[in-house]
């Protein structure tokens, strides 16, 4: 099974299928957010402290950081530098290290103590030549993206392949397996065409459970993007986390403030055996006892473990 | 892949993993509910015709019915045959007759109009003996539940041992697979050892991905087991039954009036493709417009047919 290091500096973390599923906080991140956006560019990092503090406090396993910001409001390398350091001050969970353009990565990468995680290489061969020698340098794990010169194909077994490569060019410079976490690109639900014969949630679970078995590496996907378009999307996102854990997935870029994804990842955690006896889930769910209520003989079991939701 | 079909007089549901996921309401069950009980011994059918109706408007797509009453209290037969009769008369939703006693089995499979699914037969010599023999003559389907004179085994392997005895042991009688719904029995999450490799909820999908894969059976359970003794148990049971549905299992005896559960059956109905373009999940979940909003230019997709949940 694959277990991938990532750490701060002073906590470590493990993905891994025999591990709790590893929440990736994803709200450090202006894309598609203009308020955030001209926050960072005037130099106001307020809501990056406020978003650091709460999704630690709701229980994220690490934190994805983002300064992707157009060039005419901002640098995004020093962006992304100050970003890094602040959250760094604020808490002690390892960061997901996140940019497309080559300076900002190897900025942030340089910023970030411990082991981040490097999101992310694609399979084109610019990517490639870029983002995996830093890994090396650095020794840090890194997301691998399932698309390639030919955009992202409709064929899970295309994908596949993109993963393959990946996980293959990745050997040439002594990067193993289990330090490739791959997103195999969940598309949103509802555009899956009407006469496609696995639905993209469905291509997404297949695509997981041929990686674990065959590749031996790590997997996430961004979260909200499944149930992009559709009502009640906290539960769909929900419902997708717990089943894609069951086929194997071990991590998500995702909100940890939101109670229904959160609520299916302890449910899924419990199910697969990553929560002893569960204990964390009693913890999070016991109702407290009743005012004036005696401890003893009530059948509650596990009672000392009890604590407010 | 197996195809179970129920009927009632007037209705015909497909069991399958190719459908969307059988919700078989367990409501119409006396066990353990002392006042339904001593309403039964006394004739009054009332709450029969309140959760007959209920379960229906829900979304139940068959009703389980027994009526297992201790003899001092009444007589078993007679009161299952009244209430499949009341409830026929109520919903035209395909039935589960529901009985451990000969006598009442044969009496609500006779009563019962269409194809009802009989439930259950067991690994047990005796139960076979009886059971088989009357799936056979009124070729109806029938419940498996995978345990035997030994009892129920912690051994997933044994358990599925038991399916297969039951499936080659129906064929004798000329009952196909297909006709064959296995119950895996799940046991009650936190009821695992701490130092079992796989939780009970695991041991059940691996038996369910077996039997889908090598005996092309359906498969169902007591939803609610699962999550005995634990906390906020109605999310528990709806991830356990979306994840089993990802593992292949298409039917569940539990109850359709809890919203979390029937939440998470209609969102992995949805990721498995089984809402052909989302159109159910949109239905149900599609927010009214607000008062007084125009219908169009709001960024609604199929707003023609949106309702309130």
């Amino acid at each position: 099974m694959a277990h991938t290091l990532v750490a701060s500096a002073t906590r470590e973390w493990i993905i891994g299928d025999d591990k709790p599923f590893t929440v990736i906080g994803e709200r450090l991140n202006p894309t598609n957010r203009k308020t955030f956006l001209e926050e960072l560019s005037a130099g106001n990092y307020e809501r990056v402290e406020r978003d650091a503090i709460s999704q630690t406090e709701a229980g994220a396993h690490m934190l994805d950081v983002n300064a992707g910001i157009p060039p005419h409001m901002g640098h995004e390398p020093t962006i992304l530098v100050d970003m890094i350091n602040l959250v760094q001050g604020l808490t002690d969970l390892p960061l997901a290290v996140d940019s497309s353009v080559k300076e900002a990565l190897i900025a942030g990468v340089e910023a970030a103590k411990g082991r981040p995680l490097i999101n992310s290489v694609t399979g084109e061969d610019e990517s490639l030549d870029i983002v995996l020698p830093l890994a090396a340098k650095y020794d840090c794990p890194v997301v691998a993206i399932c698309n390639d010169e030919t955009g992202i194909s409709p064929d899970p077994e295309v994908r596949f392949a993109v993963a393959k490569k990946i996980v293959e060019r990745a050997a040439d410079f002594g990067i193993k397996a289990n330090d490739i976490v791959i997103d195999p690109l969940v598309m949103p639900l509802g555009a899956t065409p009407a006469d496609a014969i696995l639905t993209y949630s469905q291509q997404a679970f297949e695509i997981v459970a041929k990686i674990r078995k065959e590749l031996g590496a790590n997997t996430t996907c961004g979260l909200s993007n499944v149930s992009f378009g559709l009502p009640n999307r906290h539960w769909m996102n929900g419902i997708f986390v717990a089943m894609a854990a069951g086929y194997g997935m071990t991590s998500a870029i995702m909100n940890p403030l939101h109670e229904e994804e959160m609520t299916s990842v302890r449910a899924a955690d419990a199910l697969l055996g990553h929560d002893q006896s569960c204990m964390k889930w009693m913890a999070k769910y016991r109702a407290p006892a009743p005012e004036g209520a005696e401890g003893a003989g009530r059948g509650r079991r596990g009672g000392g473990r009890r604590r407010s939701a």
